[in-house]
Formats: structure tokens, sequence, C-alpha cells
């Protein structure tokens, strides 16, 4: 798990350099399907969030750590997403 | 629903800039009630991170654009989660 996160960070890494380089509707699109493969691996909203900010820490090093930190609260947030989320997860498999 | 994510903005830029000044677990308790109101409220994660960014721009207004840009791809991304969150509403409300 600990090895497709990393992964995950590597190709969003990929994404987001040439989305911020090129600017092109072709970023966005590689989003729509990386978000897919995010949640075809089962990675919460909260984790998401958590690999954008590992990324953007690493492509803006001299971010002030107050943007960094407010990640944490964007997080903690995002936690009650991932549990609506994973009730619906369970519900859709219940369904099956 | 304008003047709801308004006051929702209000709310939680007060929140996030309680958390950075004290760095409390206060704030992240803080940060879970919200999310319950973003919740009760109907709120996508796709429409919370547009806040999040929102309030991000007010409070550091010196951000580099790329660091507020590279929320367009947080955003994008979040749209998978939005639209499993609300399939699960819709499964959810099936079952009542």
């Amino acid at each position: 798990m600990k090895q497709t996160v990393q992964n995950l960070e590597q190709a969003y890494k990929h994404i987001l350099e040439t989305f911020l380089h090129r600017k092109t509707e072709q970023g966005l699109y590689q989003a729509q399907q990386f978000s897919k493969v995010l949640l075809e691996h089962q990675i919460s909203p909260e984790e998401f969030v958590s690999i954008h900010r590992a990324v953007l820490e690493e492509l803006f090093p001299t971010v002030p750590d107050k943007v960094i930190d407010s990640f944490d609260l964007l997080l903690e947030v995002m936690m009650g997403y991932g549990l609506a989320y994973r009730e619906h997860q369970s519900l859709r498999n219940r369904q099956r």
C-alpha cells in the first residue's frame, strides 16, 4: 500500500508539473483519469489531499509553512467526506 | 445557495485563521464539526476545495500563482469523489 501511494504521488507530480507548465485542457483530462485510478485503489479523499500536499512541498519548497499547515485543516474536513465515501462503498457492496 | 457558500467561507476562514495562529487540537475539532455542517448543506468535496482556495487567497495574497493554480487540479480530481459521494446520497435515499 505504501508502494502504491508512492507511485501515485509520482504520477500525480508528473500530471501537476505538466499542467502548471502548459495549462491545457489535457491536464484537466489527465486529472479526471487519475481520479478514477485513485477510486480504483480505494484511496480516500483525505489520502489524496495528503498526496497533493506532499507534491506541492516538493515542487515549491519555499511556500510559506502556514500555507502547508493549512492542509492539515483541509485534510481534517475531507475526513468527513472520506467517511461518507466509505459508507457509500459498503452500501454498494451490499447491493451487489 | 450562493449566500450559504459565502457564509461557510467566512466560517471556514475564521476556523483556519485561529488554527494557523494557535495550532491547537481545538482547531482540528472545529474542522470536524465544520465538515458535518458541509455535509448537511450537501456541499460537494470540490466545492469545499474551492472554498479552501478562496480563503487561502484572502489570507495569503502573496502566495505564488502556481500554488493557487494547482488547486484547479486538486478540484478536478475531487470531482471524481464528488460523483461517488452524490451516488452515495442517492443510494442512501433509496434505502430509506
